[in-house]
């Protein structure tokens, strides 16, 4: 199957690279306007075609598939045009701007049986996967909070904040975790930096509060010393903690039996928590975004939706939306709507 | 100098050993209403005298200072008459259960030219005191946010949430190192389990807005598999690390220089920041309650504020009320009035 | 039952608490040469006798056991008066300062039906004891490796090398472990410092042939500039690290199952091992020297050998007197014979 | 300038990823014997030609170099005949199978005017050239001992032990930080499994005794559970821990101050060791291999010895090769004689 890639960035390289490797695609064209980055594309990859005119893409009826590794705020109008061109989309993330734009391209799609794929990458980690099979064996019980951090001194955006940069590899992975119906979304937030005289948030905190009791937390940060990516999930069976930077132990999951000690006492009632057994499951090693190459492909033949398709993309895009409006307000709570 | 320990249990515990130790301090009495821990402690200190009748206390006219080691709802009237019997007091943290009463305790010593002291344990531990010294010296620069995560699966309370618990540590570790205003309290928790029908938190997250555009966090949690205890200071000029469960190495400083990076093509305007060279110092090693217990001696002595007088107990009282009110109005921000 | 305590230094101090709090020991002497030591004992504990002299221990008929905490090449002697005026006898580690000396005390004590243990503290851990369960329900395998790091920037001793004062611990361990006949032992070692015109070791690596085609190996360091605590034995079955650095979890056991791989190369045949999955259990948290005083208690009152009898003792003299061997033959090995 | 790679395994792929990406080398030829490893070739390169005939690359007088990326036996043979063709030679580690071999390859390129490099790869990596840059400006002192474990759960080899696969790499660093000569060598190690009626040691400990007083220690292991990759190294001013594994602080530096404390006791006179600040530097991240191709170009083309020639291939083989003589010895030490 032909595909195009649009966007020859720093991610379209890795696309590239693994759509080039899969069995089941042709890499037919890389679209960029920047004709330097086009010459990198020619040098490594000498039979796929460059252009920087999107509607040659369009019109070339042998493509059946676009990838869009574009900035953010172009996504809506060049997966709109390629859907419409009747071609497969694979949308890097977060997948549009507002809600609204997401939930028009879903409907498109949906009206032209064509696949809607946005990459959320973790989603096709092995250890993720592993996270997902254990909960679908009720393992670990019901969720009762799911904490994440991911900070990292690393490259600043100057065209949207930390939440939108950092936050949806973690959002994505608590949609594809748990069913549970988001029902606000608070957000604190502090910018030390101007862009364009534009104030960027580069450290927030985001809490979601999800139907059923239950809490998540994002801590996302540009501007910690150190490189931190741990999901803790409480569950009410088990606990698990998902710590992204250990080689050797990335999943460890912790037995917690609640006990319940009575003392005559009365003012010395006390749940008692005690530390079980701790568990490391082995993980197996491959790419994820190599998976995730085959999926698109496999989900294209079947006409089924991806992992993480537009349904998907939209769970993450009205979290971010409603982040943000809760930066305006001061951290006043947004509440979700459906 | 003569000082009368009120309350025996886990900490009361350790106070007794180290007033008993101190050069400085002769223990009079231990009360306590458990006659069952009094003669523990008579079995263990034969020269100390036990009661359960605080009034002895306060009419015995050799006792200088009363430690008060009670629940949290019982400090205000203890401490109260304490003042007014004309003692010097020490109570434990939080140091009342509403502003009001702290502000109350502070008029009484003050009016009455006693010492009163919050124990604060943290603020007399050697790394924090590091970390002042580093921060009297400019070498971190300006604080830009202080990020702090507390959790652990311990013991439930039974009469305040996980907060008013675990968080008091930080907030007066935060107060001892800036001397920034707080402007906003919000608070984020959930709470998995009834005690006699009330509903307390066992998860939370608070958010402090500061004077100067900085932001301050706690991440406090009963019900974690892992314990954690750390905190990120980033400053303008330097970072730190303060990981409280490492035995090797509690404090870490980052250089991190800033560079801005400017490219003719506008899309990419980018900051970068890289990481730089790592410190960590060596940190003496001894008991903060044994070095508190002189501080509160030397305090009495020259009739000088402790460095964790009503002033600091008050800043963490003020504090917690406003996160409780912040969750009772689900995550809406308090504004803070002096 | 009562018992003497002979040297009230750093290790002494520890067997007079525990002996103290023992509901089975009513702790009567601690005998030291130094007044000022005794000073000391007198102050914390009002109820106990304090003595210079060792014969006033021996004559007192009252006395059913006696705790000999004193250097190593004293051992010998106070340990075998001990046992010819009737009492039970608890050594320090090391046993004595030679594999004859050992030997002698044995049948000594055997003779007179009298109970004589070695204190090597690490066997009664909650850890060693864990591992010991695993190996008796064949979880591990055959040992085939036992490989110990034990180092740190500690004290230097001035009287015995390093192999002295760290090995014993990790030997005993072994030996507790491990039923295999020991074979050899070869030790290479370095002194950096003189002591009274004698060069003592202070980095060393002893290596232990044991039967059945299976090697020890003990890396003892007194100029480390970082404390490690590990063992990691490879069984037959799994596969196990003891971190004793590591306060969450400590041991943890490895499945890694050997697949052998068939290539049509003939070049290329190759074992590859993969690793499996990793389990930490939950170790209990006790005093272990607690445990100890008890479990004397008890064998002298079942006329049994405690766990580390005499013959622990012994095997740990015997391989550190063939390491001292090996050293000064400049790292030839000592053979065994038995 | 032009080279021919000869062994297109798993080493050989980045040694043609790194060839072909530099600025200096064109990749002319690969060779090999498998013909399925030459097609994977054609496809990734389809300008490289390839061949499984040697003498081709021989006789080709447009190849400047020939990289030798095949097993061990080969290579005196392969690299004989490309000296004698008039070529440069890189060979990987280790460099033969003999001293005896590596001799006469340094002789025989010293007589053509030729350069002999070796691929020590870590002697090119950021972190060791930073270790080299401290011991140059002595912030670390004299060299007391080098403590290097390389433990890992990987593949076997079925024709060398595990010495020669894994100690090279530290032996490598070992030559490259310290110029003291190598007085004798024991290994002591442990074969577990069978290749073709051959026992092939997977554990091994190696100690290497310096002139000056100095000792080295290497700790190899096929069948560890966890990973090691760490080097400690004692200094008579510093300390240092090279931590392979950790990817934020590889290199850690630690102030040691000595203190000599003198009591009136005779039998206590001690030297209290305490550890001083640490310091971790930034490392600069890049390929070690890319910076070692051009490192070899330009010595070819100044016509001077790479970091890693002959001479430090030779200093690893003769290593080597007393650890082995030492290892049928039964552990009796091999002197080293020049």
């Amino acid at each position: 199957m032909n595909v195009a890639i649009v966007g020859y960035g720093y991610w379209g390289n890795h696309l590239v690279r693994n759509f080039n490797n899969s069995e089941n695609w042709n890499v037919e064209y890389v679209c960029d306007l920047d004709t330097n980055q086009l010459a990198k594309v020619s040098k490594l990859y000498p039979n796929i075609k460059t252009t920087s005119d999107f509607n040659e893409i369009l019109s070339d009826p042998n493509i059946s598939a676009i990838v869009i590794s574009t900035p953010v705020h172009t996504h809506f109008e060049l997966a709109k045009n390629g859907l419409l061109a009747g071609k497969h989309i694979w949308l890097e993330k977060p997948m549009t701007a507002s809600v609204e734009e997401s939930e028009e391209l879903i409907a498109i799609a949906e009206r032209n049986g064509l696949i809607l794929h946005v990459d959320h990458t973790f989603i096709y980690t092995p250890a993720v996967r592993k996270i997902k099979e254990m909960l679908e064996k009720d393992e670990l019980g019901d969720i009762h909070y799911f904490d994440s951090v991911r900070v990292n001194l690393g490259l600043f955006q100057h065209d949207v904040n930390v939440i939108w940069d950092l936050a949806p590899h973690d959002i994505s992975i608590l949609h594809y975790l748990s069913p549970k119906k988001v029902l606000s979304v608070r957000a604190d937030g502090m910018a030390f930096h101007n862009f364009n005289d534009k104030k960027i948030e580069s450290i927030a905190y985001l809490t979601v509060e999800l139907e059923d009791n239950s809490i998540a937390h994002f801590h996302v940060n540009w501007m910690s010393p150190v490189k931190i990516r741990q999901i803790i999930i409480g569950g009410s069976k088990k606990m698990l903690v998902f710590d992204d930077m250990e080689p050797m132990a990335k999943l460890k999951i912790y037995d917690s039996g609640v006990s319940i000690q009575t003392r005559d006492d009365i003012y010395n009632a006390l749940i008692q928590y005690r530390t079980g057994d701790m568990y490391s499951p082995a993980i197996q090693h491959y790419e994820a975004l190599a998976s995730e190459c085959k999926h698109f492909y496999e989900c294209i033949k079947l006409n089924k939706n991806t992992d993480t398709s537009g349904i998907s993309g939209l769970y993450v895009v009205r979290i971010l939306e409603a982040a943000n409006k809760s930066l305006k307000n001061g951290g006043v709570p947004s509440l979700i709507s459906y």
